[in-house]
């Protein structure tokens, strides 16, 4: 269940979005609220990301209330300027900048089309730790991205993205079809921040979204390759193949459709999240019509985890004592969250000792 | 004044809506708020009524967001199936079923067109102890029944009830029509569970939503007996009169309509009530219109009062520590208050007792 | 930063808004918060002002919601009448009044064109604290009056009328149209109730909201003359005057505009505020239209104020601990902010001095 003031991860990539959100134009000033701070987000004239707290020192306004000038944002309630590098440029009718008045910055890097920024030091952050994804400019795919918020703790959303046996009954309309997701019990592979889940789902009729564009009869394969990060980045290929005849391993059916989705959520504060998102297909495997119809139902699916989630939310706030038994699904989100758990109990003793130091 | 966490009382009947509010269809699934508890209500294809606990005891889903199989209720997130007995049948993926995966349920009843649960242990239940009321479909009766919410503390809204003083100046536009109701002390007579009153206001004008109807000088008595039980019923049988020339005792006047009113007030939580209701006349004394101009007038009534307490409740929380005063017509309100606080009492010494034992 | 649990000044005039919004019409119960409390406000049939709790003494229902009998009002729960001194005249159904059956009333007084409320003992009510403003009705000048409601601590809006630097910024579309406001280090000089400054703007371009109306080339002198007073009452002169060729002192200027401005912020509670205000010319430089235009720029001004004390708000609620740098225009707040706590400090320890007496 939620805690009450969730510790959120610092030393970790967290998604702000797609990195066509933030824009060249004179208003452009974009604010991500990311772990409980306010991330102000803007590009300079030659398109460089900056990411700073969305905070003036001087008396709290929000930056993205803000100017831009070049490569600088002035605050519009006293005209304090700060570059690119949050130090602070003028306060008009001052001779000298006082101290203190710069705006903490944040590492910010733009990769497979989404904008990531990292919450510690800036100087510890490491790029090899953004998770691999494929980008809607990928050549490779054909992949249209969204995003929705959900009013839910971060922990709950990874819960579902660990296990997708909830395919099954909450995407019964769209993505589901038949009880088979509900029956597979995935081997779940620890990485250093996250797990990795592979399996086959084998023998299933066609997902609702798509079952008239087939026979009825038609029999299909899917096989899962997922990779779950922290804070929570799902990276899943799902290839639809026509059902093969192996019991074990990948399908050996014939490959129809190729698609990989890209998934990230970021946790706003305790109750809420962003969530981003691409589906698609490879290329080679794309036909008229399928992206979008593929686009139209991952947001009507995601409004359908919305639901659920919310409402679990609401239950887990007004019986805040009642236990919650495991069932054997839970192997996945409980990993996860173990996994989470120890990284910020690692961060939490780092802390300890630099303040002992 | 509201306590800031209301302590229900669990051995005692609420009200949780008509029976006509949980259907056969199979999007029936009707959660109601109880005393801080979410409760939901199906029937079975039998149409049996059944009460559970609104959540899944695995991760707290809303049962009320799942789907009706047969007499069962599946949770719509990870597909737990729950019998009208709470058991859980099916955990799909799994063998056997862990243990604790059951929902409480609750006693739930039919009478008088209403359904009763009953929040404390099932096997304690006490039918008798549901209210005596007039049931929509009493073929001596002509009844219209209604519903609404109100944003208060359900003590205040006894203390309304147990207080018909008020009717001249809440309901000036409504039931009232003079300031006679003002000047009435009634004697209450303690029950085990609640308080009995009646008496006879005599010689009063037409109240304001039927004096249209009335020669301006006809005057009326009007003899009221209320039973007010625990935890807010309020049942009443109100008989018009033409004027007599008893001055005490019932009115000796002729009976020119005879009405009955059953009302329920079913606390959701601290701050919010809901509230069951029907009006109407006897079948003898009935004559074409009348039902339904009480049916809009007691709606208009009953907003009154909900503008009066969601005032007197912004007004009580804002200074909860301001003294009240009382006044001659607070006898009825402290008596019932003292029957159920003495109830709550008892509760919380049999708690005591039993956690000792 | 807004501290959780304001104390708010008890021996001061707060404003409860313009004389007008309090009419003689059946339905003309006035409520205002203020510093936490809800204060009704009516007037007899001769015209007078009272001002008094907007609680029952009996059951805390709203006075506001009851009905204007003669000078007295009726609580419409219960129906006691109260007289325009508090005391209660009659309780329904008794035949002595209970004792404690009054309402605290509080002094109030009107001038310019306000209405005043003393939050302290009425007794200690002194006129003479009430600030030197111009009402709307004064013969010499021809001023529009406005109000809006703004979610901030009044701290915030002290700062921000303590320090018209801002105006370059925060009112670019508006008042501003240069930096020049924000070069300006005027002196401050306290008063035992607030602060007193004067200044001369000189050689600035029109203010954006009236560029159309002279050459662009043309430049000006603006004589400035603010009296800032607790709670939070900001009084302004503002001579707009030919730009002359004076360095130092008032502008030698020829008069073109004499503008007065009168403008009274009420806390409400921790963090919302009522602005009640005023702006217009001296009857000798008036000319048709342009006190029109000071009107709607008015509005629009302190909308632009609204929107980033809201920002603010939100920020400093959010990162309650981060530390704010102080600037060279924190001069006025600095002295305004201390005056007040100096009073509030006084207050508090008069306080304890009664309480051991």
């Amino acid at each position: 269940m939620p805690t009450k003031t969730e510790t959120f991860l610092q030393n970790c990539w967290y998604c702000a979005g797609w990195g066509t959100d933030v824009g060249l134009g004179s208003r452009d000033l974009v604010v991500r609220k990311i772990a409980g701070r306010s991330i102000l987000l803007y590009r300079t004239p030659q398109g460089a990301l900056v990411a700073m707290e969305d905070r003036c020192p001087h008396r709290s306004a929000p930056l993205s209330l803000g100017r831009k000038e070049g490569d600088a944002v002035r605050c519009m309630y006293h005209g304090m300027l700060f570059g690119p590098d949050g130090r602070c440029r003028q306060v008009p009718g001052m001779d000298k900048i006082p101290p203190g008045a710069d705006v903490p910055t944040l590492a910010a890097v733009e990769k497979d089309g989404w904008i990531w920024v990292w919450l510690g030091d800036p100087a510890t952050a490491d790029p090899a730790l953004i998770c691999e994804a494929v980008g809607p400019a990928d050549p490779d795919w054909v992949l249209k991205t969204n995003a929705i918020r959900i009013e839910t703790n971060y922990r709950q959303e990874i819960a579902n993205l660990a296990d997708l046996s909830h395919v099954s009954w909450v995407h019964g309309e769209t993505f589901g079809g038949s009880d088979d997701w509900s029956l597979i019990r995935p081997r779940h592979k620890n990485l250093p921040r996250g797990i990795e889940t592979r399996y086959t789902v084998r023998g299933v009729p066609a997902p609702n979204f798509a079952k008239h564009l087939f026979d009825p009869a038609a029999r299909f394969d899917i096989d899962v390759h997922v990779t779950l990060t922290v804070p929570c980045k799902f990276i899943m290929s799902f290839r639809i193949k026509s059902a093969g005849d192996a019991t074990s391993g990948e399908s050996n059916g014939d490959l129809l459709l190729d698609t990989f989705t890209s998934q990230a959520v970021t946790p706003r504060d305790d109750g809420s999240i962003d969530y981003y998102f691409s589906w698609g297909t490879s290329k080679a495997t794309w036909f008229p019509g399928i992206v979008e119809l593929m686009h139209a139902t991952n947001l009507d699916a995601f409004l359908e985890d919305k639901r659920i989630l919310e409402g679990q939310r609401e239950r887990q706030l007004q019986y805040p004592d009642a236990p919650q038994i495991d069932i054997v699904h839970d192997a996945g989100p409980g990993r996860m969250l173990w996994v989470l758990d120890k990284l910020l109990e690692q961060e939490a003793s780092d802390h300890v000792a630099e303040t002992v130091a």
